[in-house]
């Protein structure tokens, strides 16, 4: 596409001579959907079940595997077919944790203040293996040539890892849901700048970070510190939480490391800068499920088209979650709502000339593992680096390999819809540029103007697995959602949780959600595409 | 004074023929105050002290006892006279807690979901003696008579108590202050209902819930129940906690009880709900500090006047807190704010006419007890009750027993001036109906309009320690300040910790305290008195 093919097609859809026809919908079918949705809806049972039955789904832990098995179950029970886990390969080791305490045993002007401290482990750092005691140090480390100065230092200690932060006031409400203006804001599209020098700066920074993670692992394994803790990422006695040590088997995972809420943080760092000696108790009941690394597994089935069945439409949103909530609005929401879709449609007996597929992804949390991999076995992909330095940068920081090697089925491919920015409300969905899909999901999106979605956005959102067809051209899309408190309480924390969802917001993506992929399987044509890096407007 | 009194002092008050001599403030002794104040503070230091090296000071634990130590020593270190802890009688016994855990040992389609709940005791409840495993059984008593269903069913039981709470979301920001608009709807008066009707139904459920929380306590023990679990009073994660149990020596403390973030125990009752088993593990460490019930002590000092010494000028703060956080909005700020202003007035060689009063009280937060105690002893009380069940009311319940008895002092009392509206601004002062006040505030707090304290407003304060002089009729005054996050995050929760308060605040308030006392302890006459019940216009 030349440089102001935007541009023409914007005047083209502004320009009635050559708008396009009109995108019908059937009413009456979406209709059904609306009726099963909202008034015999299972969204919930499916929800709670996999928030509190089945708790927290860390990537290969065994609660992963019994979400795999339960929905897999729960597909066969409501006739879909081709249910099956798919493998992909490499990811690492399971963990779990199921229990951890800090204690503060010995402070203030006697030496003998004793205080329950509250923190939750950094996933894939070891357990205690019993309570250890040790007095607490306070290590900063921001380049490796830092390590020197803590040399020989850190024997039986309990480290405190960084400097306190200052307390952020909350000067907006908790909890946020978009009203006209904001919606309008999302009409602006902010054209890109060039983003070379700042990719340089990323890589840079990706490089160094995981470099000095590695080094900083071993030597404290080294050294003898017994446990670290650092301050979790929101205040307000929110722990926000998510990966340390390493997945890896044959890597160091380090010693066992905690978040801390920042009011108890803080005062600790106060009190070492007062000179005031602290000793702590730290337990921490985790452990590695395996020895060795595995696959990691994402979970598939379909309802099979009549009439156009190779030719597939996709729905999908990540199963796998951080440890130290539920894995709730992040993301039983997203899988509560595909699955609930999936339910309705074979309810209200929909009969889709296209074959729909619904994946519930595994290791999205560790950079939309489970998705790329699908996508790069089953539609395409870029060649795999053959340099060191770019095979160990993720997929978005990687500098480009060759053209998109396509396999068979890359044609086939209709669109993919997924559901992944917390549990709130849809109010439209994000066009990822692709102008054309505009006026498509207008009239998809008409039926529910009336439950609040009405918006359909050029921009683009990222950071969620639509991410693993749009980067290799294929038409990926995310909704647009009603914040509630995602960014304020629940995302990656503690807090993420059942209470924090509204069942009526999931009823109404699951409504809007198993109407879209019908109208996709039903439509006429495939799911227009837009022009991707190298088409050259061919 | 007559039935229309209030509108003679108002119509006064607006007759220039009738107007007040303007109340004459020494700017240049106010200047002096600011400057230390501003730029010479140890404000924070006191605050952390008594936060963070001391920490949470319930009323008669050991650490409460720290904290009247080290303020009596920070005292006399300041050069201030009549340093001394003075009892009252009766109060009970003291307690703390060390540490306390709560662990899901099973749950899930697995029975085997493990997983750490954040619950923290209530204060005057025993500990576990270790820990302690049991099936988790809800149980939901609002009357005496619901006791009888659980006879012969709780024993080895863990007991959920009450129901699950919908969570509420946040529709205002966390943090608040003051602006024009918040501040003029202050100079709005409420003309007060007849409280009758309201009393005797705030006195009927008062007695129904001792009653019943007397005999729950005793049931618990004797069916042999481990442990109880409540909900915390807030949502996001924040433990809530008061007192549970008794204080009392002789009577039953009931079992360990614990309350839980919402986010950890609605999920428990839904699992109850569903049949599914829960088995939690309880380890509570928490000791009664003493057998018998001991008096509590109010820590007090002074700058003798001279001139007028033996007329009194006070000002206080409570320094008992509940145990959850560190008691820092509630209330080491306001005991940091008043001994500040005792500090400045040494350091700026202030020679008061009247003796200047600080007063750190105890048993504030079970009902005003320590300030009570000492108003009663030093100035006035109305005769106690003879009627057993009067007795057992707290002071603001009980009806009328007479005349007031009036201490030798409490014609030399001038004015008390109290802290306990959290850590935030001080933006001026509620008049508690004395109009007399009015101009007095307005012309004392004019050096201070440039820094936010603005506001003098006709409107009643309660709920703390300057009610203990206002309900004898003497003047006894509270600031308005800015919640900040009070009311949202902190109050009696384990929040309330350093981090959430605002150094400059304090700074600011203690300028206003400071002058406030000077100017009340060197203007021309004792402080201007408001009629009080029973004085008919004497």
């Amino acid at each position: 596409m030349g440089k102001w093919g935007v541009l023409a097609i914007a005047l083209a859809l502004s320009n009635p001579a050559v708008a396009q026809r009109a995108e019908p919908v059937d009413l009456d079918m979406v209709s059904k959907i609306r009726q099963e949705a909202f008034h015999r809806s299972q969204v919930m049972d499916t929800f709670s079940h996999l928030t509190e039955s089945i708790g927290p789904r860390l990537t290969n832990s065994p609660a992963m595997s019994q979400a795999n098995a339960w929905t897999r179950g729960k597909f066969n029970e409501w006739g879909l077919v081709n249910v099956h886990d798919e493998a992909f390969e490499d990811f690492g080791r399971g963990w779990e944790f199921t229990s951890a305490s800090v204690l503060m045993l010995g402070s203030g002007p006697q030496g003998d203040r004793m205080q329950p401290l509250h923190a939750l482990p950094k996933a894939w750092t070891p357990g205690t293996n019993g309570p250890v005691e040790g007095e607490l140090v306070q290590v900063d480390i921001k380049k490796l040539a830092d390590l020197e100065k803590y040399k020989g230092k850190l024997r039986g200690k309990i480290l405190l890892l960084g400097e306190a932060r200052e307390y952020k006031r909350g000067t907006e409400p908790d909890s946020h849901r978009h009203d006209a203006t904001s919606l309008e804001g999302l009409q602006e599209f902010t054209v890109p700048k060039n983003a070379a020098a700042d990719k340089e700066k990323r890589v840079k920074e990706y490089t160094e970070r995981q470099a000095l993670a590695k080094a900083v692992n071993a030597f404290f394994v080294e050294e003898g510190a017994l446990a670290a803790i650092s301050i979790s990422g929101w205040d307000n006695g929110i722990i926000r939480v998510a990966g340390g040590g390493s997945r890896k088997a044959g890597e160091s995972a380090g010693i066992p490391e905690l978040a801390m809420i920042s009011e108890h943080f803080n005062p600790l760092v106060r009190a070492l800068l007062a000179k005031q000696p602290v000793k702590l108790r730290v337990d921490v009941a985790a452990r590695f499920t395996d020895d060795s690394n595995q696959p990691g597994y994402n979970t598939l089935a379909e309802i099979r088209g009549s009439g156009k069945a190779d030719e597939v439409v996709m729905l999908g949103a990540h199963m796998d979650s951080w440890h130290s909530g539920t894995g709730a609005a992040d993301n039983a929401a997203g899988v509560a709502v595909m699955m609930e879709a999936m339910r309705i449609l074979k309810a209200v007996g929909a009969k889709p000339k296209r074959t729909i597929r619904v994946a519930l992804w595994s290791g999205e949390e560790q950079g939309l593992i489970g998705s790329q991999a699908y996508v790069a076995k089953h539609f395409a992909q870029f060649p795999e680096p053959t340099d060191a330095g770019q095979k160990a940068l993720p997929a978005s920081l990687r500098e480009p390999t060759g053209a998109l090697v396509k396999r068979r089925d890359y044609e086939k491919f209709s669109v993919y819809f997924n559901m992944d920015n917390g549990s709130g409300r849809f109010r439209g969905i994000y066009a990822q540029e692709n102008l054309a899909a505009m006026p498509v999901f207008e009239a998809w999106l008409k039926p529910f103007n009336d439950v609040g979605a009405t918006t359909v956005a050029t921009r683009n959102t990222g950071s969620t697995d639509h991410i693993s067809f749009d980067r290799v051209g294929l038409p990926g899309f995310q909704f647009i959602q009603d914040k509630l408190d995602y960014f304020s309480n629940v995302h990656h924390s503690h807090l993420d949780t059942w209470d924090h969802a509204e069942p009526e917001d999931l009823k109404q993506a699951a409504a809007i959600v198993a109407s879209f992929v019908y109208n996709a399987a039903t439509r006429e044509d495939l799911f227009p595409r837009k022009a991707q890096k190298g088409d050259g407007g061919d």
